[in-house]
């Protein structure tokens, strides 16, 4: 194990004083909410001029010390609260405390070391993400304090969970809205050099840390790939936007006599394909690379019929502009794949979209359901895993929901 | 086995025709929903005699035939859609068409025969629910058809499933709205003469299926026993409002410590016990006999810590009327039982009510965690588990919600 930090902070920083505006919810943010917003902040000359991720000490209006925050103040969310204490010293320390009662929950819910350890927010550290790998940890720092912090970060990391290799993965939209460059490092030890196996509900995925999608893999539809895995008992199952190959994989440990995935993505079919063999599986998988709409037409045009289809697409409706256009994505897959399901089989369908509401998405599914000539009945509804916690004042924006429906 | 019935229809009855008014809306029908209110229908005098539980045509407003529809003029749900092709006959057959869809999932599901058969409309067979214990069956037959065709439906269910006994079950406040008497009666063998071990999430429980609650077990909180054993490895575990011990049991089989049962029934938690016992468990469970909100605070005044403590209470808030006692009755809940959960432990709070809303609920919930002066994150919700299955209309009204948080 590696030895924990010393890192003794002798005398506290002095942080900047930011302040509350009087129509600032300020009840709010005592009761726990994380964030203030850029017209709830006094904006003045000084603030305006503090570097992205800079701590300060927030005041409320009568100017009496709430918490400590971090300071955006280019961004809608210009600050969001680190700790509630005003006096914290945000430091190695006060990181490895909050990974410490991370890991004490994840350790408690899995029994080996593959698991999303920081949920951002939730998890008490705004704006990162961290995924564990065994051994390797992918931090991915979406909030300016983090990329400024991240070796602090990424020492705390290594002292809590005794992780050898760090990589840092700086893709995606959060940082762009943060202002944060795009770039992938290696913060600790060396980068891999293949695909790691990763073992969830009896099934081998192969994660690609370095090039692969967010951090490799998804590990927030594990609750619902275990939920469609005790569907698959001797069932023939279709896993469309499979990846590399979430849903498929788990059924075929789940007893599935055959599974078959589709996905645009050539690299994400191989890496599936390299998990069934390491699974022993391979002679009941199959892969077919293609758009997931024009396989749905062809697998109908072709009179294929599975027991168990699940179609968990990427989101189509991020933001509210786009919900008009997502959700009639979402009737399409529903309405193209119904005719794909064994009469009294399943439909798993899935949405990663903030912009669309359990009830928004439930309705949409069983629309296109309706226009294919077929009936649902929902008989689950899964959420992301709880190694993604989520603040309650937050809980609503859940964004992952699947809706298994028997027809 | 019993053998299949030869339950033979020589000529279709000629079942009464029944119009939906102008203003109904006919498409929703079409589309599935499964109800006609009694402002939707033509109250004719010769509709209004017809006797509770009549099957009818139902026609649209331009006279054509939509669906096989059981009448109840004296209630707000006017009509139930039974089948939507008008030229059926609800007959043994058709009954058991409907039991064997409903077997087929059920056996898919569950390895040992101990679930909920039928749940009424998603099923089906509207107003109806059968839960099955091995080799025994209860029914509730919650509509006015049902209840005339009581015989014809346990004919049936012996011949789908094989039962040996059958229980009616017909008390609750689903038959009063339809007018009907409470009673218990044994339709098909003997009644038991003790209670049934019913095997789930590696626990056993003891279902008294004549004078317990509802059909003696309550089987839609299975997922969530399953996730709070999920995380009761080595923990110290408090089940209030416990019935037969449903959390707790469930805890021991996944590794609890101790669990303390704590319910106002004297006869629940001597079920409870006689469950411990037959697990082998009984060295690590407590019950305590006492109002659950007296218990609380006793538990207080005690110093008691616990990692995992759950409430399951009764519905608070049944109907709109009930709301805002019961969201107080919720939140009151949250207050007390926040105190006893050890600092990174865990408390779940259910509501089987329909009135509140899973967002009230939670936010009520979060409220009262707030005022005992703690934080927590959400890391689960469940609802009931697949064998209840809810048509996509009525989802919105599922009753039962869990929400894990993580203090």
């Amino acid at each position: 194990m590696v030895p924990i930090m010393t890192d003794h902070t002798p005398t506290a920083p002095a942080y900047a004083t930011v302040r509350l505006s009087p129509k600032a919810d300020a009840r709010a943010i005592r009761h726990g909410f994380p964030w203030v917003y850029s017209d709830e902040l006094v904006l003045d000359r000084r603030t305006k001029a503090l570097k992205p991720g800079t701590f300060a000490v927030l005041e409320d209006a009568e100017r009496r010390p709430m918490a400590v925050v971090t300071v955006n103040p280019a961004s809608r969310i210009a600050a969001r609260v680190m700790d509630q204490n005003p006096d914290a010293v945000i430091d190695g320390a006060w990181l490895q405390a909050k990974l410490a009662r991370a890991l004490a929950h994840r350790s408690r819910l899995y029994d080996q070391p593959f698991y999303r350890l920081v949920h951002a927010e939730a998890d008490g550290l705004p704006g990162v993400v961290i995924d564990r790998f065994g051994d390797l940890a992918v931090i991915q720092p979406n909030a300016a304090w983090s990329e400024t912090m991240v070796d602090v970060l990424a020492d705390a990391v290594v002292a809590v969970t005794g992780v050898a290799q760090i990589i840092k993965n700086g893709e995606g939209r959060a940082r762009a809205l943060e202002g944060l460059p795009e770039e992938m490092a290696v913060l600790r030890g060396d980068a891999p050099t293949a695909p790691i196996p990763v073992p969830m509900n009896g099934a081998t995925y192969m994660a690609d840390v370095m090039g692969g999608q967010k951090t490799g893999l998804f590990f927030d539809q594990r609750p619902n790939h275990a939920f469609a895995a005790s569907l698959s008992r001797g069932a023939r199952v279709l896993d469309v936007f499979s990846h590399v190959g979430g849903f498929a994989l788990a059924a075929l440990a789940g007893g599935a006599t055959q599974a078959l995935s589709v996905d645009g993505s050539a690299n994400a079919l191989a890496l599936a394909q390299q998990g069934a063999e390491a699974m022993g599986v391979a002679d009941r998988f199959q892969t077919r690379q293609s758009d997931a709409f024009a396989a749905l037409e062809a697998l109908a045009a072709e009179g294929a019929v599975f027991d168990v289809v699940i179609c968990d697409p990427p989101a189509f409706a991020p933001n509210k502009a786009a919900l008009e256009a997502g959700l009639r994505a979402y009737e399409r897959i529903a309405r193209l794949s119904a005719p794909l399901v064994a009469e009294g089989g399943y439909l798993a369908l899935c949405s990663c979209s903030h912009a669309a509401d359990l009830t928004k998405f439930r309705n949409t599914s069983a629309r296109g359901i309706g226009r294919a000539g077929r009936r649902g009945q929902v008989i689950h509804t899964g959420y992301a895993g709880p190694d993604h916690p989520l603040l309650p004042h937050l809980a609503e924006s859940g964004y992952l929901k699947s809706v298994f429906f028997r027809l």
